[in-house]
This record gives C-alpha cells, sequence and structure tokens, in this order.
C-alpha cells in the first residue's frame, strides 16, 4: 500500500502537461512524470490508465454536464434550445481553465494519435447529445443533426475562446457561433 | 517488371472487399487479397499503399468533387447553397455504387482502427470544404460552420441511403436532411 500523498492526481496532471509541452506527448514517459511529480510510476497508475488518458479523462465529466443539461431542460424546449443550453453548460465548466484548455489544445493539436482520439472523443460526445434528445422522445434525423450541429459550434466557439483574448467568455462564444449556425443554415 | 494484368486494381478491390466482409478486416493479410485476385503481393503494393487504403482511396476523389463543386457555384450562391451543391454532387458520384458503399460500411463499422480512420477523412472532407469556402471570400466562422453542417448532412443522409430500400435516391436524401438541418437550426 502506498501512504497517501496529497493531490496526487493534480501534481501528475501539472508534471505530465509540463513534459508533454517541453518535449512533446511522444517522448515524454510515464516514469519521468511520475519523478517530476515527486511521486512513484505506481501512483500514477492508481489514477491513470496510460499517459494519453491525463489529456482525456476529462471529457467524461464533460459528457456528464452535457447530458444532465439536454436531460434538465424545459419540456417545451425545442431541440436545438436543449442543445444550445448543454454546450453552454460545457462551456462554463471550462471558463475557469482556459490557460488549461489552450495547453491541451497545443498538445493534441502537435501529435497525429492525440488528434485522431480528440476526433473520436468528440463523435462520443455528439452520439451522447443525440441519445439524449431520443430519451426526450425527439426522433431521427433532428437528433443526428442537432447533436452534430451542436458540436461544430462548441468545437468553432472553443477555439475562438483559446485563440482570442483571455478576458474572452466562452459560454458568450458558444451563443454567437450558435446565431451564426442559425444565420448560415438560414442562407445568409 | 509484372506483365500487364487486365483490370488488376478492380479485382484486388474486390478480393479485398470479400475476404474483409468474410473473415474481418484484421484477419486479412494482403497475401491473401493477392491471392484471391490471381495476382502477386507486388502488383497489389503498385496499386495501394497498404491494406487499408483499399477502404479509403475514394475519398480523395469524393474531396475533389466537393472542392470543385464549391468552386463552381455561382458567385451570387450563399454558402450553404454552394456546400449543398458539393454533398449533392457527392452523392450523385456514389449513387450508382450503394452496394460497395454498404459492404464498406459494415467492413468499417466491425473495427475500431477502421472507424478512427473514417472520422479523421471526414474531418479532411470538412477541413477542405472550408478551405474552399474561404477561397470565394467566405469569412470564419462562417466557413467552418457551413463546411461541418454540410459533413454532418452527408453523414447522417448516406446513412439513411444505405439503410433504406435500394431504390433511394442519395441526392434526395441529401436535400431532404439539409432541410431538417433548417429546421432545426430554426428551432423547429
Amino acid at each position: 500500500m502506498g501512504r497517501w500523498e496529497p493531490n496526487a492526481r493534480g501534481r501528475l496532471e501539472q508534471a505530465a502537461m509540463e513534459l508533454y509541452t517541453e518535449r512533446g506527448f511522444e517522448q515524454t514517459t510515464v516514469a519521468e512524470i511520475a519523478k517530476r511529480a515527486g511521486l512513484t510510476e505506481r501512483t500514477f497508475f492508481r489514477h491513470f490508465a496510460d499517459k494519453r488518458e491525463v489529456l482525456f479523462w476529462g471529457s467524461r465529466t464533460l459528457q456528464q454536464h452535457f447530458v444532465d443539461a439536454v436531460a434538465g431542460a424545459p419540456d417545451s424546449a425545442a431541440p436545438i434550445d436543449a442543445i444550445a443550453g448543454a454546450i453552454e453548460a460545457g462551456a462554463a465548466l471550462l471558463q475557469e481553465r482556459r490557460d488549461y484548455a489552450r495547453q491541451r489544445h497545443a498538445i493534441i493539436a502537435a501529435n497525429a494519435e492525440l488528434r485522431e482520439r480528440e476526433l473520436i472523443k468528440l463523435s462520443w460526445l455528439s452520439a451522447a447529445l443525440a441519445d439524449a434528445l431520443r430519451r426526450r422522445g425527439v426522433t431521427e434525423p433532428a437528433a443526428d443533426l442537432a447533436a452534430e450541429a451542436g458540436i461544430a459550434v462548441f468545437r468553432i466557439a472553443f477555439e475562438r475562446w483559446i485563440s482570442t483574448s483571455a478576458q474572452s467568455d466562452f459560454p458568450q462564444l458558444i451563443r454567437e457561433s450558435l446565431e451564426e449556425l442559425k444565420a448560415v443554415t438560414a442562407g445568409r
């Protein structure tokens, strides 16, 4: 049994992000992450399945936020409004972690395997949103289309959020991007 | 020098699709594909970089159709109409190959690596559509949003096309799905 280590998970995450940024994801080993965090490899593996999971564990939390928000939308909400509420709630969750989000985005952009993983996670988020809509009685193809539109808006607003000033408001960018999507699909 | 083999590429593709369907993509070797086609491995590698490329070489052609159609849309066309024309042109290209498209879809659905590859190819198609819109002077985020909307419509109409009756009209399903997307984003 390892002794209790205060905030081991947070220390491991920070050490991993530093190393991925300094020398690249591929070139970093779990041993190095544990060493930088002042912990053992065994402790690392109690918190993360592998070094990739350090970057992707948060998507489960995001997915749960999305799904809960869709389920909790008023009965009268149109599918796109339920989705808008969900992706705004997801954006609010991330708002305080912009530095982390920027750093993570740069790490992922630099590695093909990670870019692929991110695409897969986004497709799962879309599938989860569509499932949540179907549980509200939304039929196909409306459920799939609304979910895909929501993920597209989320992704595009995210890229604007991390590339513009530090004061930018991610939920506000979600609302603006959704308005832009409405204008685009209306043929304007 | 290998001797000239009539329709070697088509024979290799057919043999590969049969084997992927019968025993799975993972379990099929290039040697087996070549043997079933009555050709050599060397001939296989003159036509395809690897056994995965048999399933994905067509996406380059599809991408070229998409990009040419966006470039060729009337100057007055709104971004979403340029995209609609492009994905309808892509659907028309595939219309005569429904049996192939169904078989390919089933092979990909059965293998995680192939599903990931398909997601990546779709993201490249979306990026190519967005680029083509930018070359028409469409600004961000409208170019990205219209391209993502187009790929979502294409993917969803594709799944309806291969899962409904053999007589179904893929370009018509594209038009219907786009109308559904317009209704969804309008909050109906």
